[in-house]
């Protein structure tokens, strides 16, 4: 068993319960994004949140558990430029605002990055008579070239 | 003369003029992040702010007031997958929390996506005890599959 | 089960029953490019289409029917160029009338987009003496740049 | 000069003319779309229309016109996967609904192709009260297989 | 059972009853090249020929008649740029000689291509006392551009 | 200048003479494929024939003449996989019968390959009540495989 | 059973002990990150340490030993630029430090490279009151370019 | 002239004056590998670093100046998989070294990465009587993941 | 059972065997780089060879002897860029002394190639008190260009 | 000028004095295929060779003379996998054989690499009444992997 087949054996155990992530989330009380993101296979889970989730999802012998807490290899079996439209959006919006991000990053900070470690997403709806938004904020810590 | 000569030029005249993207956007009174893009290449400007613009960095010949009105061909000259780390930190982000938040996006809104179109983008520093962090929010219309 | 695994369960009961997309589509009452979209993996399917169309082809398991109606990640498993002739004739469109396309699109409505999400198709057989003709209507709301 | 060349020079007559490809082609009496994918490099002009478009745009030289007159070598220049979002979108249609395209012109009309050589392509706007509606026709006779 | 397994099956029947394509070909009283790129995949058999193939080599289930008789998605599977040398001398010939073919088509018949569609194959030993040589002919209908 | 530099001056020369390759073949009397090929950079000519060809398009300093004669780099320049249309043809078959020629090849010849060095190409129009069709014959001395 | 399942195996069976891969180079005696290297499928182990590996994970087929000593086709398996950060981190360096790493070799050394074959590696914790450090020591063996 | 032109002038430069970066380095005393790496692009140099290096090469506009304190585009230019020897083995390293040193830093410091902006390198010789050695230390900040 | 599924089979084979390739080779008297290559599944075997190896290493169906005597597609499978040092080496020799490698055959033989079909491989041990030698030595017949 | 430039400048000036790289080599006192590849732009020359190379073709500026003896990045330029059919021919040797020699040189040598380092490389012609080979032979040191 593999980390990627541990999140296929969860997405089947997270259809047959019908339960959202957000659901997960709320019901083992971890932030919604993260979790789902650790679900899918990009942050282990610490024991107590791995044994949870398995047990709410109906799953858990000791090697998924074990796995679950592993540190696994992200962003593997992701596609470098992604073809489903939600996410490609995402990935545009890089192309035609990236570099105007680096240049603002650098008057506004200086030499250096955002951390993508020390760092939160958040994912909001915010209403709106046009038509309702999407908000994602991305918060990072900024850490200058030090050498 | 191309939009990438162009872009060239208006990079060397900012730097001899020692102005930042900030202040060329604050003379003209227009949205940083989104000028900044479109001096890069990436928006068409309209003529009252293409003058000004080039009023300001003492450049504006008819050709190069033409050419910076009209769209661009977007993205291109941006690598696939960037290697400056500034910019890569946003392509790893995407790596490792996309497909959370593609799941998110169908929980919260249904079946559709985040607008690249009728979309903007702020840049902001908040202040932090343990090093300030940059905040970046996407704030985009959702737009839901309609056939 | 992956939602490729059941797109190959589908072709295959369909294949069984002698069926075509078409006649799919009639008897379930939905419109034919969209549903034979929809069962290569491409949209989700409400409740009650999945249902009607699981239970045409002889298949229809809860966890079927759960995956059938979950939004896609849509594009993979396709080839980024297509090899086969049918496929690449519409990509090579692509190549010589895309740029043509893009111009024309920004005379017409300025700048801005075709959206593929606010959009449907038609294919059409239209008979002509010298030999009858396919035609394909892309027909996708407007979306202009929007700050 | 290549061809290349030729088209920076017509795009760069063009903006100076303050031209529009419509413009172009309403005057010198050609199809629109046809004439924007052939100005940006992608059919050859006869003779007489490469004389009108030269004398419109205030160009002309014997060896422009040769050249507007020969067989290009189409699609170079293109990115394989587009960045720019008006065309992207255009390709992401292809990587949605390309397999039941395909699946449909089969079922339709047996096994061949849609022609991109002997066809045609319409750009039309279509009002709605929900937003303007951009159409593209695509006309291509149907080419059966037959060794 | 997707047309790839079948094609293995196939090329397994045919090791086991030792029969070469050409064999094949003479049997069921099709042609030689055609009846081979169909077995590899390439071509749908229509049912007289396909019930004909599986019962010469020992298959026939239902379900390998059909998928054999439907199109299949062309060129899938094979490698971009081919390793095996008896595949890459046909492509580096495509290297070498491939812009002058274009070149002396478009002379000898104006704009246009040569169909793949309306098309056949031969290949043929010409006996020399050099050394026997492979002749191989490609026999396409022109297709002249035609808006 | 480099061969490609060359190759471009030669097709100046050769549009503002207003000669076609055939033509220059027939002149200088060699072989019109090989010929384009060689004039496109494929191959070197000989001193006698660089002469001829120079002199017909009203070139040949010292330099031009030396560097037609050296043996070129081949296939720098070509696309892996052609986007232009009349190429795409011939790549597509090789797509399409490329494994069935090779299967072929081995049937009656053994292992080996058909060489691209000792090797000719032909191009014919042969008429034909339904369309004209374009004749390719490819002829290259069968090389077993021997070790 | 290729090397990749043993690798799988033994991850799986290291998981199920719940032993580090320090621990296990430790108990059998072998540098830690060269052993690691050689469990995850880059060294060949010798059959002493073979043996007292698998014994130690509760493994040890006769084949497994075997396959453990054979020396692997090193690098397969990994991506070409990694995703994952801790990975990426690494690659990252060789980005921007790479030239300049090759030009004060030649300037120390002359021509020539650090050998990656008599070669070693050695990570540590070094503590700091700013945040502990990773140190990573590459120590190889200067070949002189040498005809 | 952007900042590849200007690396392009200080490397003539440089060797015009016959000067080592390690002389540069220690004449306007800063660190020798930081200082290569910066003048080969990777880095902004501080106004009066900037003002040294220009002097002691014998160059030194403003335009230079400016443009050799701006944070650069980092890693362009450089190749994604290098062909040269001596930069090919550091990448070598990373295929053969680098999943064990990820599973390393996860057992020595838990989930995070090496940080490559907090980040230093010294490169040593290191006497031996089998042949010198080169010794590269990488030595960077420790980040955990933390949300 | 593909080729490359034998292929692993053989391989299990030899190493439950503990015989070398060497050792093979002398055993049923056949060139050993050339019986490795093919073991390894780039050449076909006569007949009488399949036997004896399949024999030796305790195999034998019928399918294996008919798979083994048929001609492979021979370099699938293989990494186009090598990623394993011993390999790698190889290729970086074509980078660095290909070209010159090709200069120099075109003054010695004049246009033409190196047959990699009438072709052999030696590999020897070269005793030598600075360490001992890999000797490798291609030797083909040169083809010359002939029309 | 870069060494890409120089090597151009070189070629011109060879081709103008119409030496050969064996002519050239021999009058400095090189050898041969060493030298061709220095010239081609893989290796430095030392100040002696340079001075005299330059002299021989006419050249000789302080800058030339300084680049020529600079470690050069080698193998920049040169196409991943080869199109040109002298080249290739190499290029498929490694993919129809590498995997044999790397199992070869293991068994002959035990675990380890021949270096493209401590290596040499010769061409020489062999007579052979069936048409006379190209002998090319690779001697390059063994290094173990040693830790």
């Amino acid at each position: 068993m593999t980390r990627a087949d541990l999140t296929e054996r969860i997405l089947e155990a997270k259809r047959r319960q019908d339960l959202s992530f957000g659901e997960i989330a709320s019901r083992i009380g971890r932030d919604r994004v993260w979790l789902t993101a650790a679900l899918l296979g990009q942050h282990p889970l610490d024991r107590e949140a791995a044994r949870a989730v398995l047990e709410l999802l109906g799953l858990g012998s000791a090697d998924e558990e074990a796995l679950l807490t592993e540190v696994p290899t992200r962003g593997s079996g992701v596609q470098a430029v992604p073809t489903d439209p939600t996410l490609y959006r995402l990935y545009e919006v890089l192309g035609v605002y990236g570099p105007a991000l680096k240049a603002l990053i650098h008057e506004e900070f200086g030499d250096g990055i955002m951390s993508a470690i020390a760092f939160n997403l958040a994912l909001e709806r915010r209403e709106d008579p046009d038509g309702d938004r999407v908000r994602i904020t991305l918060d990072g810590k900024f850490l200058p070239y030090k050498w």
